[in-house]
C-alpha cells in the first residue's frame, strides 16, 4: 500500500486528550466535562458560528462570528473584535449547541442538554496572504461545503480588507449534557409530575434564491442537497 | 375601564431607543445596527441561552447559560462564571439567533443572516430571597412557559445554592441582518452563479419522557403544545 492511500498520522496532530490547565479544569458539574479531543472536534464540526470573547479596556466583549478549523487551529472572522486585537490578545472562543430543555420534577433540577466547547488562547492576526487564503477557505467550506470552489474567490484587495484571526486548539475544554433529568430516583419522583426532555432541532430549509437572479439559474447540488438535513 | 385591565405604562420602563454609548455605538456594518428597544426585546424573547462574558485575571471567559428578563433587567444563571463574579464585575451578555447562510457570488460577500443582542453592564449577585425567587421564575417561565407553576418550586436550601446574576438592560446594542446577498447588482452578477440564502430553522420536537416515569404520566399541555413550533 502506498503512503498516499494510507498516510501516516499527521505529525503535528494535537494530543487525543484535552489538557487540564488552570483555564480548562472543570470546576463545576464535573460529570459533564469531557477530556476527549474527538468530542471537541465533533462540536466544532457541528456548527459554524462561535462566540468570540475579548477584553477591551478591562471589559469583556462577546461577539458572534463565523469560524473554520483544521487539526491545530481555529480560524475566526475578526470583524468587530478585530479593531481591538493586537497580536497575542487573550481570547475565549465558545461554540454551543443547544439540544433540548431538561424538565425535571423540581425547578432546581431543570437544565439544558447541550454540547459546548471553550477554546482559550491568544489571537494571532493572520497576515501571510497564503495562510489567509487557506484560512478563509476552511471557514467558507466549513459553513458551506463546496462553496469555495463554486464562488468567486477573494481578490488581493478583498483579502487585504479581511481580518482573520487564528487561535490554537491546544487549550480547550468541553462540556456535554445528554439524557433525562436527574431527579427520577429522588424523593420528588413521588410528586407524580411529568418529567423529561423537550428536544430542539436545527434544520436547513429550502434555499431562497436572490430575487435579482435570472430565473433559470440552477441551485448547485452542494447547496440543494442540504435542504432538510440537520444542523448542529 | 379598571386600571387592572388597562394598566398605565410601567413607570420604570426603559427608553424605547437604545442608547449610543462608547460600548454600544455601531462601528462596523452600521446598516445592520438597530437602536430600537423592541428589536432587543424580540431577540431576548426568541431564545433562552445566552453567552455570558466575564474577565477573569485579565482573560476573557465566555460561558453559555440560561437567562430570563423583565422590562429593566436580565437575569442569568451564574453557575460557572459565578465563582469569579464579585458585585459590579463588568459583563457582556450576547444572545444570537442564526437565521441562515448568505451565499453570494463572491466569497467576500458571504455572510450570515442573524439577530444578535449584546448587553453591557455590571453583574449584580441577587441575594434577596424574594428577588431571587422572582428572577428564577422569570428564567424558568422564559425557557419553559408554565413550568414554574407546574414543577416543585425551590426550597430555601436550593435557593441558597443557586447563583443568580442581574444585569441592567439599559446599555445594549442590536445587530440584525436579513435578506439576500449584496452583490446581486454588482459586476459579479455577470458570473451567472447561483446566489441566495440557505435558511436555518430551529424547532421543538416531541417531548421525550424520563424513562423512570410511570407510563401513564400525561405530558402537561404547556409542554405538549410546543411540539412542532419554531424556536429562535
Amino acid at each position: 500500500m502506498s503512503p498516499e492511500t494510507h498516510p501516516e498520522p499527521h505529525p503535528q496532530r494535537l494530543p487525543a486528550s484535552l489538557p487540564q490547565t488552570e483555564l480548562t479544569r472543570h470546576r463545576r458539574l464535573r460529570e459533564q466535562g469531557s477530556l476527549d479531543r474527538a468530542d471537541l472536534e465533533a462540536i466544532l464540526d457541528a456548527g459554524f458560528v462561535c462566540h468570540l470573547g475579548v477584553v477591551v479596556e478591562g471589559r469583556p466583549l462577546v461577539v458572534p462570528t463565523v469560524y473554520g478549523w483544521d487539526e491545530r487551529q481555529l480560524y475566526v472572522h475578526g470583524s468587530v473584535a478585530g479593531r481591538s486585537l493586537a497580536g497575542g490578545t487573550p481570547v475565549c472562543v465558545t461554540v454551543t449547541h443547544v439540544d433540548g430543555l431538561v424538565l425535571a420534577r423540581s425547578v432546581f433540577e431543570h437544565g439544558v442538554n447541550y454540547r459546548s466547547a471553550m477554546i482559550h488562547g491568544e489571537a494571532r492576526k493572520v497576515t501571510d496572504p497564503e495562510e489567509k487564503l487557506a484560512g478563509l477557505r476552511l471557514l467558507t467550506d466549513h459553513a458551506a461545503p463546496g462553496q469555495w470552489a463554486y464562488a468567486r474567490q477573494p481578490s488581493r484587495k478583498e483579502l487585504a480588507a479581511t481580518t482573520l484571526l487564528a487561535v490554537s486548539l491546544e487549550e480547550a475544554s468541553v462540556k456535554i449534557r445528554t439524557g433525562a433529568p436527574d431527579d427520577g430516583d429522588g424523593p420528588d419522583a413521588a410528586l407524580g409530575l411529568w418529567a423529561g426532555v423537550l428536544p430542539l432541532t436545527s434544520t436547513w430549509d429550502a434555499p431562497v434564491p436572490d430575487p435579482l437572479l435570472p430565473q433559470e439559474t440552477p441551485v448547485p447540488t452542494h447547496i440543494a442537497r442540504r435542504e432538510g438535513t440537520r444542523h448542529g
